[in-house]
């Protein structure tokens, strides 16, 4: 199977509750397209933790998926009754990584089905929690098509667009955050040139954002992270777009290493920038972003590549996979529900209200 | 022989003006300690081309050097005289690298010698380059133990401090312009915590950086160049030290892509960017930094690593390896004769004044 063509979809489901998951390996694209069969809680798991399936949506639903998958051969332990299974299953998977907020919010609703009265004595309920997975998962793609909608009318003709990660099909189910709204842009005719941060350590961008926008047939050209302020110096960027692993009720965005940087550069240049995240990402109980745990990765995912050495052996590293960007940097953030403006706390509460009621 | 020991000079002369040049292969670094022997002008422009010598003051006194080199076996073309074949190898390696300032300001010396009357029949002239050859390099380590000195005064007990690309012995003659100013710090006794970014696309931090520091003993984490703001925002960093490709003449900086950005970041935490680079590095015809000629290097220093693809095939890769930082994001430039503060037009052109008296 070749990446640039065919089929690559993150997290698909096969069959019915008693079906599996499949989870596209993307620690292998470009060079080539793997797809592992999860049929226990373990692969999906360690899917997760080694970035496997990355980007806060797709990880998100891929843990709602991993808790079927999980329940199925699961038999509970002594005196452990079906919530119980349920929330410990919840909590091996939580445990993957700390700082997207998805994946904690898909679980929690998944728990919810477990946790109605009579919930533990009922045999529908296997099929009650598949029902809420497929429903999280068609959620994510109707609120893709949405960001995409709502992010592309802000778009000019003829711009110069920044992004930062992977935020495409390959990061959500759907057509992705960020990626979305270029590529919805693209779609309705506006000229766009793409400058694509190759994203270090792991390379997201270089991997996976120039296969995904080059699929989509939009102008994308690679760049080092550090050359991005170059870009905006030599005026050849409009915007920057990208998306978001967990957002402060304060606008504060928790996004991958780099995007806090990028920000800073975006306001010295007076470049607006612009975050693409469903309301999902948003954690309504944090005040603002200090408080959003920042994941520290391994050391070798910085000082080796591809298991050969690229530092001196046994340098000390620093490694945080995310950075949180003070809400003052950010334009505005594109949801499912439309463009969110400053001041965002009260902009965030009302996008959240229909959701409560 | 072991990079974390033994001796590793960049540039070195074996013999006397009949003698040859000794590059280290700083591309192999640290995997492997190997030294180009260069008896011929090819060779020296293949090392200086494809960065097995780096750094703007090594760069020069390896051209200086490769001038001798070139200059040893060149019975000359017809009708041409010596100051004429001296011009032509100083073309040849004037080709080499863009940026560099001081490869052009070492080679203008080497030509002014071949210039004086007399020169084309002085049986001498050999000897006369090659001694002016070596006082460039003695130059360079004289200097460099200034800049130490000077720069090493502005430090503080405790400092965290950010470097970008690598400025130490394997970027100079000598111990280095902004790594020298922290090696002799810590030799003083300061306390100090270095993070060192790993400067994509060709890692020269991770590479050459923490090997330097950790050689001498000074306390260096690795860290994602992306990653330098989120250190900057953890108050862990104090000030901001690096080297100089080349300076205007109203203080604007051509440097190693990435450290733009970094001044911007630096700027926007209120931290000091402190540029560490000889004299020899400013260009006073330069009115300002745009006139600077910014290397674009080849797509494949960032699609690929070691040979093997990191993106998608044949994808359009933007890689300039050196951006310009207005003035007005640098606190001071140490030099070796002092440390430079704004108005910068002012202090450059009273630091010159001597050379020119």
């Amino acid at each position: 199977v070749d990446a640039l063509n065919g089929p690559l979809e993150a997290v698909e489901w096969v069959g019915d509750e008693r079906g599996y998951l499949k989870i596209l390996d993307q620690t292998r694209l470009p060079a080539s397209v793997e797809v592992i069969e999860c049929r226990d809680l373990e692969t999906v798991r360690e899917a997760i933790r080694s970035l496997r399936v990355r980007g806060a949506p797709a990880i998100g639903i891929a843990g709602a998926y991993g808790l079927i998958v999980g329940l199925q051969a699961d038999a509970g332990l002594p005196g452990e009754d079906v919530r119980e299974r349920v929330a410990r299953t919840s909590r091996a998977l939580r445990a993957c990584r700390p700082t997207a907020v998805n994946l904690f919010a898909y679980l929690d609703r998944l728990e919810s089905v477990a946790a109605v009265p009579g919930a533990a004595s009922d045999s529908g309920l296997p099929a009650r929690l598949f029902a809420e997975a497929r429903r999280i998962d068609a959620e994510n793609r109707d609120a893709c098509e949405a960001m995409a909608r709502h992010g592309a009318a802000l778009i000019e003709d003829g711009w110069g667009v920044i992004t930062h990660c992977n935020t495409g099909g390959l990061a959500t189910a759907g057509i992705g955050t960020a990626l979305g709204v270029l590529i919805r842009a693209h779609e309705d005719g506006k000229r766009l040139r793409v400058f694509a941060d190759e994203t270090r350590p792991l390379l997201q961008g270089a991997r996976l954002t120039t296969l995904e926008l080059r699929r989509a047939g939009v102008d994308v050209t690679l760049i080092c992270d550090s050359a991005a302020a170059r870009v905006l110096h030599e005026r050849r960027a409009d915007a920057v777009f990208l998306g978001a692993d967990r957002i402060a009720s304060n606008g504060d965005v928790a996004n991958k290493i780099g995007t806090y940087s990028l920000a800073v550069n975006a306001a010295a240049h007076g470049i607006p920038f612009f975050v693409v995240a469903p309301t999902s990402t948003i954690d309504a109980a944090l005040e603002n972003g200090d408080a959003i745990p920042i994941e520290e990765r391994r050391p070798d995912e910085v000082a080796t590549w591809q298991g050969e050495p690229i530092a001196p052996p046994e340098v000390a590293v620093y490694n945080p996979a995310f950075d949180v960007t003070p809400h003052r940097y950010v334009s505005a953030i594109v949801t499912e529900r439309g463009v969110l403006r400053p001041p965002f706390r009260e902009s965030i509460a009302a996008a959240l209200e229909p959701a409560r009621t």
